[in-house]
């Protein structure tokens, strides 16, 4: 056995390890002993903090105790079953069991060489996941951190296939036209800073009008297009959302793909939440026309039980992004031809090996045993609706097709303006009390409370425990 | 207790944790049972999985099995001791506990209000880390997933704070100068992607020239600010480099500085690799002038034994970055003032709570006991050194101020063709051994052997057994 000069010996390494596994467990097995949203206020949390770092080491022991004092009562906790806010997310155990080995191994999946291991599970995963979608087999994967990150490199690969010779020569001290990009008012924010970055420009990203359920419509999509080429201006992308932010509304890839293979231009599909319930044979609907599309993005740790990071880009021509991103310095050439070196498809050097997390829990779960949480979560949002729908004073405000419901308090004594304030009391309220945690959103203008469902301990209590508790404030604090 | 409805039972949970806890102790205790780079050829791993998800779950043993089967062997080990390529990192036991928590927290740390304790955890260790580098108080830090995406944000927000309104109007379809950006040829990668991804085009990127000690020539640099004013373009920024990749090379930051403030010129200062070093006093002189600079980037997971991933950027300015980068949808308002939203601060909106482990890894060492690891692996590649230059044959590439070694076998029988193929050749041959792994680089274009030392298990007889692979392969090769 080896000897080590460093700061974590064998023995508190394994005192470390059976300390967080015990911890891991007893966090699951009783998540009510945490408030889902904390009861700190602003600048709490460093207060309890020094303001230096030691200069001499600590033991394990006193670190836990205070990641147990100031960090677990400090945190939101996203894996409570009573959290409901923006996109529900759930990290599975097998998942945080491949997140520990794989901090372990520490490999960076950049190079074939760097990691063979990471770089072919990587590889297969896609695959795996292409086959679960039902993509065109030519189709390949590449995992990103965020999806906000796979929307920007797909957008720079559009850029680049333009033929302008924008990696070269750059956009500024020539003459370019302006690239626009198209998008809905319900497109995930990431797009526009997409297109700041990129040197696109605010103003040429093109908000085309919705249908009344928040749908891109695609003859407005046709006209936008047809009046900028008359303007002389050049289209780079459209940006399609199976599952908007907002209400989850499903732009219809299918019409959309055909204004964009008329023009000749690239379309991304963002399905980064909804994405995964393609899976789900009677939702793969939402999918139909992206085999005409360019690129698919989906984020397994939004809902499909792997943490923070893990997104999959699909690619129709992963080529494209290869030659608008690969650079290769001496000092990373490697002798191997024909394999996969993953650091060519973006931005990012290092990479961490998320591929082990995806795999450990499609094989602990089992296809089936994801889509059965799904269609769990799905109803469960769907039974929520219905209770909303029927209860007086209270309204759904749009259509809710996946696992997210908008809904408010609307009796008829209250004007619109009171409304959108009555609610956001509510909402404060709810979430004050810890049991729950909502988030908010505008529909057409308006305040719309938000529940969403997406954690795999979340049972139906749960969520009629939210229901009883937002009435309840409803009432209690109901304007005279 | 809570009934579970998922894969994962507590009694599963428990088995996985623990066996995971056995294995990471075991791999730590016993790395040697492991080969550095794996004997796999391409292909050969992605052939011992199936090529579809299974539809049913499997039992956690079944899968760690496989981990242990296909990944482990499958795997180069960045973590082992004879790791001696790129920059040789390693993840501390302590950093390994914290991910796991962060995964089964799996806080998205993008708003104070989703993670109150990750946002005021990740400004006190920023502050921890401005003291312990002697930055200026009023510098903030902020943490990314890589300095190639640190890098790209500064870019974006210098591109901004030139005034000229790309971020609303974008860089084409009207009237701009070109912008330049300046490095040198030893300058990192990121730095040209960045380029391209911003529009600015490789063109654009000026490589100024550096002294023979790879050091970028700040008079160089004033001649080449000069000569593009002159041709109206517009100078966007230099990267001044403090541990350039391939010799650690560090570039004269005062000096550069000078001529940045002379022009107003966003000066960012990459010490990716060699920052950690800076809170050492013996070398917290590569930092000098930093403070007159705009931006600082550091890996502590390149040195200061966090895994994967986290890199730390200084900001003088921390509001520059915020307004290219800021962009608040409806849904992720909240009603908290003054606080920190580090959504706020990039491209990706999901953040992991990547705090958490530098916290663990500077409270479980401290600052001195992290000083004395950096010493060593200084002093052990310095020692290496020693051995290289009084060897007939060998000689010593470059300067080498901090744990990395430029080298190669160059007997006088050779000429320089012959000498970058047969070391080359030694490269291969040990590496193929498995009993190290090193990697390579050009030095004034000829082919050099590079060591580099960064492993908290490295002790002075792994270096010696590379240092006797190395000579014996040499002359086992050697060309008659």
């Amino acid at each position: 056995m080896r000897q080590h000069s460093i700061g974590m010996d064998d023995e508190a390494l394994r005192d470390g390890l059976d300390r967080a596994g015990d911890w891991i467990r007893e966090y699951f097995a009783q998540p009510e002993a945490h408030r889902v949203m904390p009861a700190v206020v602003p600048g709490q949390i460093a207060a309890m903090l020094p303001e230096t770092a030691p200069e001499e080491g600590v033991p394990f022991d006193e670190i836990f105790a205070d990641f147990e004092r100031i960090v677990v009562p400090g945190t939101t906790h996203w894996n409570h079953p009573r959290f409901f806010a923006y996109f529900a997310t759930s990290s599975a155990p097998a998942a945080i069991v491949a997140e520990a080995l794989a901090a372990t191994l520490d490999v960076k999946a950049m190079l074939w060489r760097t990691s063979p291991a990471a770089t072919e599970l990587e590889e297969v995963m896609m695959r795996w996941m292409r086959r679960l979608l039902d993509l065109p087999p030519q189709w390949t994967g590449v995992i990103y951190d965020t999806a906000s990150i796979a929307g920007f490199t797909v957008l720079a690969a559009a850029r680049d296939a333009l033929g302008l010779q924008i990696r070269e020569r750059g956009m500024s001290g020539r003459d370019l036209p302006a690239l626009r990009i198209y998008i809905t008012g319900e497109t995930h924010s990431h797009v526009e800073k997409a297109a700041i970055a990129l040197g696109v420009g605010q103003e040429n990203v093109v908000r085309v009008a919705c249908d009344d359920a928040y749908r891109m419509r695609p003859e407005a999509l046709r006209a936008a297009v047809d009046a900028d080429e008359k303007a002389e201006m050049r289209p780079l992308a459209v940006v399609a959302t199976v599952g908007t932010t907002s209400t989850t509304s499903v732009d219809p890839v299918a019409a959309i793909a055909e204004v964009t293979r008329e023009r000749n231009i690239w379309l991304h599909v963002d399905a980064a939440y909804a994405g995964p319930a393609a899976i789900i044979p009677e939702f793969r609907w939402m999918l139909d026309g992206v085999e005409l599309a360019d690129s698919l993005v989906l984020n397994p740790h939004k809902w499909m039980f792997v943490p923070m990071d893990l997104s999959v880009l699909f690619l129709k021509d992963e080529s494209i992004v290869r030659r608008a991103f690969s650079l290769v310095p001496e000092y990373l050439t490697t002798p191997e031809a024909g394999v996969v070196n993953y650091m060519d498809y973006g931005l990012q050097l290092g990479r961490r090996f998320r591929a082990l997390k995806l795999w450990f829990v499609l094989r602990h779960f089992g296809a089936e045993g994801i889509r059965e949480q799904l269609r769990r979560h799905i109803a469960l949002a769907q039974e929520f609706a219905s209770w909303v729908s029927v209860e007086p004073g209270w309204e759904v405000m749009a259509p809710h097709p996946l696992s997210v419901v908008c809904f408010r308090y609307a009796p008829a004594e209250l004007d619109e303006t009171q409304r959108d304030a009555f609610n956001a009391e509510i909402l404060h309220a709810v979430n004050a009390t810890g049991e729950v945690f909502l988030s908010h959103t505008k529909v057409d203008g308006r305040y719309a409370l938000r529940l969403a469902i997406g954690n795999l301990r979340t049972q139906r209590a749960d969520v009629e425990h939210a229901w009883n508790l937002l009435k309840r404030e409803a009432l209690r604090m109901k304007p005279r």
